[in-house]
């Protein structure tokens, strides 16, 4: 019996600071529902979905700050999102930044949800690797997302939904191989990812051609050295001045790129996945259980 | 002041089982004569580079096993292209089939060896990830390696010489992130890999196509995740039947192909590799001591 799941990345153009909360929720709802045109049964959304992408300042006024962060999923704003995805009966990973209280202290993740179509959440994950600095760096691209978000604190976690095994990932993780292997390891059959990626390097200006093939690669990489299907939705645009990549895609479990976004705007690509590929294309090289070797790989967990 | 250091990587077309061992050094010979006439500073030949690729035959005559194995490298047989380095003022790493006796056990590995102009030993390395299994299995293309190797029993060790670390991988180590992130960890600038990889896949006829980007995507990867250069030297063509791909090349930091063989056949490639690119491209994604965080993969060196 063939298993198959059609995943929708929707990736949107940008989302300037002058955005209202509403506005915003309203684009998501409505590539939400192009996807579920397209027959997707599950969707993703970018990295910080709601909001530009406020790490690239420094910003001292704690209201200004808090204002950017989600105290409660769903809230009053965003409640339409979930009421959407339970009319067309569709699952979808959201970015966000969420503000929690946990034993009376404010915490301040970059978070991505797994929802349900019964608007209930299957599963939420945490950024691990949180790029960049508290405090600015002139002369570089080096932005501040360690100033307003504190690491991850659940690991690489990997839920069920519709039989099918989830893993998640958010921007700066997809770049390191650890990613896929933790959620690979721990059962993820397709990686949901959401990012915001500057196009231009200050720090390395020789580089910047090299942004969208760094983009792909280590997502390819890591689709095919893991074997499973990996679906990324960008934030794309210049997003108050600042141009962001676009380049959205659902990898194979070949590394092969299935669909690709072809703008820098709100765009949705839908790609109906074959989940029997995943164990076609372990037979091949990563019989996993035969061929990996752990106790050769102790640095990897033990030194930076 | 700007480090630098000219990469040859030398493949070669197929050694068939019926040539001589004298024929196939005089071959490595002329190919280690073009990476000098190039400037070469050091050369990577291929995996097994004196022989056949004979895992893929089942072999139970001792006698018949032994001869394509090397009780001492510098042999007799080999000597030749040692002295070509040493008149050549180059070094080279070459992979060949092990036969060692420890505390009296003959043991066998799948080896590859780093040696300087002045014919000694730089560093040796095993091969880690050896595929395959040790009886035949009808149907695929699983060949017999396991029959004829043990796994290295000397980690991912990271050489100097001429000033440059260089790290060492084989064939099927080349797909697993685990190799050059083990490199990378242990301080390695260059990464040199042999390969013998058949074209065709009996278990996965609708993969064939992508042998090649199944080639070069970890290695890309790895060269870009790690920040090292990566050169690869494939035996290619039909060897006794079987045919291998080639695709040897010279990777970046960048993870961009910086040079790739396009024949099948004996062949030199050759790049001047910028060292210091390595630090440049670390700065802007991967700067481990701040990033990386070992605490959340312990399953990496846990869990086959």
């Amino acid at each position: 019996m063939a298993r198959d799941l059609t995943i929708a990345v929707c990736q949107t153009g940008p989302i300037q600071k002058s955005a209202q909360r509403a506005e915003t929720v309203d684009r998501l709802v409505a590539l939400l529902e192009r996807a579920a045109a397209a027959g997707a049964e599950i969707a993703v959304f970018p990295e910080l979905a709601l909001t530009t992408f406020f790490p690239r300042w420094r910003i001292d006024d704690e209201a200004e700050i808090e204002a950017f962060f989600e105290p409660a999923m769903p809230g009053p704003q965003t409640q339409r999102l979930y009421d959407a995805a339970a009319r067309l009966k569709m699952g979808f990973a959201l970015g966000y930044a969420e503000l929690t209280r946990e034993d009376g202290v404010t915490r301040r993740f970059n978070t991505m949800d797994l929802v349900g179509q019964d608007g209930k959440l299957v599963g939420r994950y945490r950024k691990i690797h949180v790029p960049g600095s508290s405090e600015p760096e002139p002369g570089t691209t080096v932005h501040l997302e360690r100033r307003y978000f504190e690491p991850g604190n659940l690991g690489f976690p990997v839920f069920a939904y519709r039989g099918v095994r989830f893993g998640m990932a958010i921007c700066n993780d997809r770049r390191w191989p650890e990613t896929y292997r933790m959620l690979c390891l721990n059962g993820a059959e397709i990686v949901l990812i959401g990012y915001n990626t500057p196009l231009l390097l200050d720090e390395a200006p020789a580089l910047a051609h090299l942004r969208m093939f760094h983009n792909h690669l280590p997502m390819q990489a890591g689709a095919y050295q893991n074997t499973v299907w990996v679906a990324a939705a960008a934030k794309a645009g210049v997003e108050d001045g600042q141009a962001l990549i676009g380049g959205s895609c659902i990898i194979a479990p070949t590394g092969e790129i299935a669909a690709q976004a072809m703008s820098l705007d709100d765009e949705v690509i839908v790609h109906r996945a074959d989940l029997d590929l995943i164990a076609i294309c372990r037979k091949v090289n990563f019989d996993f259980a035969r061929y990996r070797r752990p106790d050769q790989y102790r640095l990897i967990a033990d030194q930076v």
